[in-house]
């Protein structure tokens, strides 16, 4: 392990670069994780780190001890005094390990199963909480229009909890295209008249779901291109929930269906 | 309409303190809303507003400008040109209107019908989501422990998106004491051999759904305090879905017994 006491290293710099600005992460093509939980689920996924950064405290706990120990050979490892750590860190409460990395790019090409479309979300909370249910509930595909924050950000990483490791993320997807090699149905969530209600409707099937941005929604083109319209019913009055709280309730009900009509 | 230019107006300075300060907030029990949506929530439901504030282009707009139109007589209304409304918006985009008022106290006190617990949630923007869900799952009664973010704070309201004015919110409650005198099952989520599966169990009775902060989870004791344990099944591997996410399959899950069980 190196240890870094200069807050001129260009390694440093770099490793600052990359949490705080979008711009250094798309022209580098490197992102960086924040944490031991993180940490754990890239090496359980076996992502090929390049840089992990230690703070002076941080080597002392345990569980980051024994996270280190199971980085490859050629991983390398700094370490830093904890105020340049903090510095360095792409979150207000800097846990003790950052780990610099590229991006996962999906193995598989777009083929069957459950796909969930996000057009302009743009919020890294909602983005990392979409994709960290998306994950549990066993989508096949996470499709991402350019108007979405960016998936690998520190902060969407934090938010997904490590979703980002099991799910097939496409970025800067041109949906409506996509959607045309796609063999099931798909639908979005509205509040027209003619909506299904979500529990009225049989989901054992292939579906691309579709979402749009907090208060704007989809974009016309695509909520035309939807199959179908589904409505998730709620109390009168109430008009709608966060985007996060509603593709839970819709990918949770298809799960249900679908593991119902399975083995279970 | 009184017109404001001077940043040093004593009212203006006062607006700034509720905006920024959940000091000031608590000091003063007051807090504000930013917002045509949520101004517009807030008069649906009889709110007493204290003062309206708009920008100057913000009371060019129709929208804003019928929302005006709407308030009683006993509101104090007051423009401000663009840069110090900036200042004084407690959101990074201003959305041209802000209204000082006080939390609307719970007028019934607990009695039958679900419950949401939550403990500990100190995320803003989760703690809103969870209030917007409840409220469209039909929750009778939200109760906060005394380590919640501030139920009434900006962020909170804009991201309940009036939920607020629908759903009564109990702040600083003994949620264990306040279980002695509830009438129904006390359900919490978790992982543990013993759960049962949330699809597996009778949910059209009334319950208090248990939540606790993310990370940490629920306390000790009002862990144990719970009558079952529930776990959302979902893909081997994923261990936990966000608590907004958890929080939506649960209650939706409910509500669609619930309807299933009456009118429907």
């Amino acid at each position: 392990m190196k240890a870094v006491s200069s807050r001129d290293n260009p390694r440093l710099k770099r490793l600052r670069g990359l949490s705080q600005s979008a711009k250094d992460r798309r022209q580098q093509g490197l992102t960086v994780l924040d944490g031991p939980h993180l940490l754990c689920s890239a090496l359980d996924a076996g992502v090929g780190l390049a840089e992990v950064w230690v703070s002076e405290s941080g080597i002392a706990r345990p569980e980051i001890e024994s996270l280190l120990r199971r980085c490859p050979d050629t991983v390398e490892t700094f370490s830093l005094p904890d105020p340049l750590f903090s510095q360095a860190s792409p979150v207000d409460s800097p846990s003790g390990v950052l780990a610099v990395f590229a991006p996962v790019q999906p193995l598989r090409t777009l083929d069957n199963g459950n796909w969930l479309i996000l057009d302009r979300v743009q919020d890294p909370g909602n983005l990392g909480t979409l994709l960290r249910t998306a994950a549990a509930a066993g989508i096949a595909h996470a499709l991402l229009t350019p108007g979405c924050a960016q998936a690998w950000s520190p902060r969407v990483l934090r938010a997904g909890m490590g979703a980002h490791f099991m799910l097939p993320i496409h970025e800067q997807v041109d949906a409506m295209a996509a959607l045309n090699a796609f063999g099931g149905e798909v639908i979005a969530t509205g509040l027209m008249p003619s909506a299904s209600s979500l529990y009225e409707i049989d989901l054992a099937h292939d579906v691309a779901w579709l979402f749009g941005a907090e208060g704007e929604g989809l974009s016309a083109p695509l909520f035309a291109r939807a199959d179908r319209i589904v409505t998730i019913p709620m109390i009168p009055g109430c008009e709608s929930l966060n985007v996060g709280a509603a593709a839970a309730v819709c990918l949770f009900e298809q799960y249900r269906q679908q593991r119902a009509g399975g083995s279970r």
